[in-house]
């Protein structure tokens, strides 16, 4: 590069808006090497405490962007949908809302990555379906977009090569917490893939990297300058993280409960939510009226259609069909089974869900680094939900283990994640606002 | 360390003063490898845009002393004294004051540093004349100072190492520019020298790191605010670098002026200057009283005294005394000597003492990177000083140049950095004030 890098990071240190030119010149600089990872640190930190304006921020993302390859899906006839979610505890609303999409004639493009500390992965969670495939090429995507209507595939290490490696040394530096870098993170791997319509759910709560509603409205109205400076349409829901989504907190777990809603066995906020995000799809695409929306969503998953959708979408991909009709079969099980009881009488009133993330990272479901080894059968399962009165010893979940041991810790840590007071509470919303 | 280094460089990172604690542990931690370039990097930045407090940086500047070995001279029977200046162009008073400050009594104990940049080391000077060594252990200092009455070795690379490693990240990250990292890294070197006195020289103008007489005070005012924690008596100048201090900007040059200034053939504002430290510490060690002082220090150089003390260490140090009464013979010189000539007539009303400083770095008297090789005989006498009336023709001053290409170049430069006016302009002050 021509300038001294270390003039760019200077100026950001004195707090000047940088141009286009010296922010992409100083992404390339460090996704070629000719950058270091000293310099780039106190970038980094010089970005989060001055902080990036929206005209840098997309050049940041877009820098990024160029590190490496995009993906388009040319040739697809129906309307394509992107779903991303900024990660939460019980969060498989991917797994139900993408079949539940593709019934409504939406076509489901997903690139995903592993799960990484207290929150899933939707690629580790598919991936405890016997014989189910993730690496899959853009080319295959399209076609299985275009016969099933969905499909969930792997992010190739050539897609934003520059977040890779720029996330690894802003967690290694205290430089995390900014809401432009954390912004251009999430939307250069969304920019990169060219589908039609970007569906983004920032959660906010305990169990979320945005612990406060207002943080999380910042990083969805940041998240939307992005797309729209890039000529993008995208929805952004606010949704609540303040205790987990869904009842399980696993791999195959998780699937298992897709599948129970799937069939209409189950109910909740996880189907909640799901039916919501495929109505704002179908109503965004000009698939169904707006005042219709989320009643077509809910005849495609009540009908079967979008169980059928999952079903082929699994066999598309390798999977195990009959997975679908037998799942207590067929997916792998924790050979430790061990009921949690409420500790005490009472109203249940907050839920550290984080903590429950983190016992089942500790059970074998999660990783601690990249590359660490998952146990898809084991994991927490918590029917208990935030408003709900309990009885001491009233069964309200499973914790599945590896062993006794591993058990009796996460009962512990599960119980103790369980707020229960003397006095009932209001319910909290399920989605705090849409943006976009 | 105990605690997650990160969560010490997220609270400095958010504005937070440090405790002791802490700073120890980060500074240990980057001493001992523990800690990567990386992770300091943004811990710098942090420190750069947040600041450091006294406490903070007394803090930091302890924590890099603890890094390496500290130096006493035990056994002395006069008032000891160091003195350091913080980098000048021309700036050879520790060549003219060491012996002055013997000649009344005290014993000057200075362990000093090599040349980096436009500004030059007072061991490269010293070492231009034949057989001199400086790599003198604290034992010989001691008897050498008790005999002669001072004496000038080279740094042991023991001394405060984490300031090495640390300045030199801070080069490469962009994280110079910090009052308190300059005041630890000036003061941690001298802290960790015990004499009974410092006296520390901030430069402020175009010559110096700090351009201006305010950001050089406040580093006066941080340097002696880390003197007065660590309990040791300190007097500091701030004094003017808007123009080279003596003529000779090289090597042997320097040695040539400083022994010109000693015999009494030669006046100016280095001698000035360099009574003026002489006195200073003559007064704060109780051997004069203050209305006396200075024209003591005038009587020790007039009478010949202070020649007589720097022959002496000269000898000591295993150089040629000889220097002092045949220097031209002595010294080594450079081939081509090229007149440097007034370009214009008019007032000498500015000089870009930087770009001086750079030109006689290219003749090759001095260093780009750390451990690259200097010419001793090359560099630029400039006799102009700023209200000077000028003649255009008039010789102002001599290049001394390894080849007639370099000093042609050096030619070019020098005339350039003279700024010549048609009206008069005043002298500058030579010290704007003393802080301690």
């Amino acid at each position: 590069m021509g300038k001294d890098p270390r003039s760019i990071v200077a100026a950001k240190r004195d707090g000047e808006a940088l141009p286009t030119a010296d922010i992409e010149a100083f992404v390339h600089g460090y996704a070629n090497g000719e950058i270091g990872d000293p310099l780039a640190a106190a970038f980094l930190m010089a970005c989060v405490i001055r902080g990036l304006d929206t005209d840098e921020t997309l050049a940041m993302t877009q820098a990024m962007i160029a590190s490496g390859d995009t993906v388009s899906f040319p040739g697809l006839t129906m309307p394509t949908v992107d779903k991303h979610s900024t990660g939460g505890v019980a969060d498989g609303v991917t797994l139900v809302f993408a079949p539940i999409a593709a019934a409504l004639g939406l076509g489901v493009a997903k690139l995903s990555g592993r799960g990484l500390g207290h929150t899933g992965g939707t690629l580790d969670k598919l991936e405890s379906i016997p014989g189910l495939r993730t690496d899959l090429s853009a080319a295959q995507i399209a076609r299985q977009v275009e016969t099933v209507g969905c499909a969930v595939g792997a992010q190739s290490p050539s897609l934003v090569p520059a977040d890779g490696a720029l996330y690894a040394l802003r967690d290694a530096t205290a430089t995390v917490p900014s809401i432009p870098l954390i912004a251009a993170s999430v939307m250069s791997k969304k920019l990169a893939v060219h589908t039609d319509l970007i569906l983004l759910d920032v959660k906010a709560g305990s169990g979320a990297f945005m612990k406060t509603v207002d943080a999380a409205e910042d990083l969805a109205t940041a998240c939307l300058r992005l797309a729209r400076g890039a000529g993008r349409e995208a929805r952004i829901a606010v949704t609540d993280m303040s205790q987990p989504l869904g009842d399980a907190i696993g791999n195959a777990l998780d699937v298992a409960e897709a599948i129970a809603l799937l069939r209409g066995d189950h109910r909740g906020r996880l189907r909640e939510l799901s039916l919501l995000f495929a109505a704002q799809a179908a109503e965004v695409s000009g698939l169904v009226p707006a005042d219709e929306a989320l009643a077509a969503a809910e005849r495609a998953l009540d009908s079967g259609d979008a169980l059928e959708r999952f079903r082929a979408m699994v066999q598309a991909q390798g999977g195990d069909p009959r997975v679908v009709d037998e799942p207590d079969d067929l997916l792998p099980r924790a050979p430790v089974a061990a009921p949690i009881e409420a500790p005490t009488d009472g109203w249940l009133s907050a839920v550290d869900a984080e903590s429950l993330g983190a016992a089942s990272v500790t059970l074998g479901a999660g990783r601690v680094r990249k590359g660490d080894p998952i146990d898809p059968s084991v994991g927490i399962v918590m029917r208990a939900k935030i408003g709900d009165r309990l009885e001491r010893g009233q069964p309200v979940g499973f914790v599945y283990a590896a062993n006794a041991d591993d058990a009796a810790a996460a009962l512990s840590t599960t119980q103790a994640a369980l707020v229960i007071t003397d006095d009932a509470v209001s319910v909290l919303p399920l989605v705090y606002d849409w943006f976009g």
